[in-house]
């Protein structure tokens, strides 16, 4: 049997049960971070990510500083998505040796302007030779004690929803993919463009969820929505339903869909890396989260419902409901 | 200008000097390990540790147990070097999807094993495809506020002390280079590859030397002793002088280096991934170190002497000495 057999959540799996137990680990393997309670006045929450050039991204359709910057938001946007607020950040990163020095020092800028952005601080890392541009950061935050948002907390009647608008990385990867790389900044390509160079990870908006204590669960949307609702459905022992005509699509992306004839709610439903927040709540708190300063100068918009079940998704389209399997990304499919 | 021409130490200093200052990082980039103050009873101490396969290891050479063990124990033995006891790891492993699943558990089981023997745990990393073998550990300790050991704290008219042996690793590569993978398991040389297949970070001594208050600089050997002495000698801004006589090299060195004609000496002096710790203390304190449990069972040798200086490093060959550039392992060479 294979890796590519099992998946990557499938290995993921079977690692958890290899590793021991530890007190001081509240959460470890299998939410967006480790959750840590090492006796300080705040919990500790521990975040990887990595990419690597030519599965990750493409270093023709991004400018260095921008592969550094999206490689960063992803972890950022994992320590958003349990409520903390970004502390040091340490960057692996491999780099063939005849780079030139400028293209390098851009990438970790990327690197570094993505932290500092969120109030982050780079403190460290490895650097090592390597053929093709690889980038992991491990980021860590910091969260109240007994404040941390995790996936497990959704309960049958409450409601989904995320902030922001999502689809436009997958659109902006479509185009790019279609139409390649030195198509023109025409005005309808430039808004899905810009938010896949730039994403901005929701740490104030999940700082001001945990606060609130209104946001029962969260997990960012990196996978897509609809894998993401299954990964809260599975640890919240609950069905997720996500409703279509409620979400959100971003700015851009229908127009892109028009001219490269595809669909642009496919997009925001599975593209993923849009690196939005998708939380539980109570329908009824709805309008006391968007009353938060941080909640709602980026929106968060119903998505969907939980019901009573045992880790499942569906998705509810006019009325008609149809089971998913959970699909979307899996580094090893 | 290449990345190569300014090597992987040059490239490290650009990237510490684009990173902003944060009063919670008491150490940054550029020693074993970032130390934080995050508020808690201890401080915090963080390292990454990446290997590539083809780069750092050879899957001819070691078993996927043995792999994943020594990727965790270069990281645990930066924390070792810092006088903290390893809390948390996160590993990151890039794998080809047509791997069998039980390749897979086994290197990750090395890794996991690396870490318990420790008293670690592994809480958390990620999981992605690579076409070659990719192991980032990133690895948490804690260390009781003021105690942790830096580079920067030698002092003319100190000695340089390393606790073990050293040369295994480097020997074991060169019998694995020169006579292949297949090479008998031959009585003189199960020693070096059983040292180089299993390293042992030195958690235990470590911390009892910076519970003791007597050591004032520490680094782990994983460039070389020379290298590292250097490194020592550039963090304190002191001269470091390495008594080539004292070293101690590791048992089956010389047989082996005998058997294909190099010199065991140089392998303990340049070889690096030891995993041993390289000391400044007042020579008088020794027999006091020597006398706590932690540092007797794996010993504690006399190799140099710490002089007024500006960062230098180098080698006294009975007598005669010699200056030395910095050499050593550059990712980017």
């Amino acid at each position: 049997m294979q890796l590519r057999d099992i998946g990557e959540f499938g290995f993921i799996d079977r690692i958890a049960r290899m590793a021991a137990d530890d007190p001081a680990v509240l959460v470890g393997i299998g939410d967006d971070a480790a959750l840590l309670d090492l006796g300080g006045p705040d919990h500790l929450v521990v975040t990887t990510d990595a990419m690597l050039e030519g599965r990750h991204f493409r270093l023709d359709w991004l400018a260095p500083e921008e592969v550094g910057r999206r490689a960063a938001s992803g972890a950022l946007s994992d320590i958003a998505a349990m409520g903390a607020t970004p502390a040091a950040v340490f960057c692996t990163v491999g780099l063939p040796p005849e780079w030139p020095v400028e293209r390098a020092d851009a990438l970790l800028g990327g690197v570094i302007d993505a932290v500092q952005a969120v109030g982050g601080t780079l403190a460290g890392g490895d650097v090592i030779a390597a053929d093709r541009v690889l980038i992991d950061i491990m980021a860590l935050g910091r969260v109240p004690c007994g404040q941390a948002l995790l996936r497990s907390g959704a309960r049958p009647g409450q409601a989904l929803a995320v902030t922001g608008a999502l689809g436009a990385p997958a659109a902006a990867v479509a185009v790019l993919a279609e139409l390649g790389p030195d198509v023109p900044a025409e005005q309808t390509l430039a808004p899905v463009r810009r938010r896949f160079a730039h994403p901005e990870p929701r740490v104030r908006a999940g700082r001001a969820l945990a606060a609130s204590g209104l946001a029962s669960a969260a997990i960012d949307v990196s996978d897509g929505l609809v894998q993401d609702a299954g990964h809260i459905a599975e640890r919240s022992g609950v069905r997720a339903v996500i409703e279509a005509w409620r979400v959100p699509v971003a700015e851009g992306c229908v127009e892109v869909a028009e001219r490269i004839g595809a669909n642009a709610l496919t997009w925001a439903l599975a593209g993923g890396e849009d690196f939005e927040l998708l939380i539980a709540l109570d329908e009824a708190d709805l309008p006391a989260l968007l009353a938060l300063q941080a909640v709602a100068e980026v929106g968060l918009t119903m998505v969907g419902r939980v019901e009573a079940g045992t880790g499942s998704v569906a998705l509810d389209q006019d009325g008609r409901e149809i089971d998913l399997p959970r699909g979307g990304w899996d580094h090893f499919a």
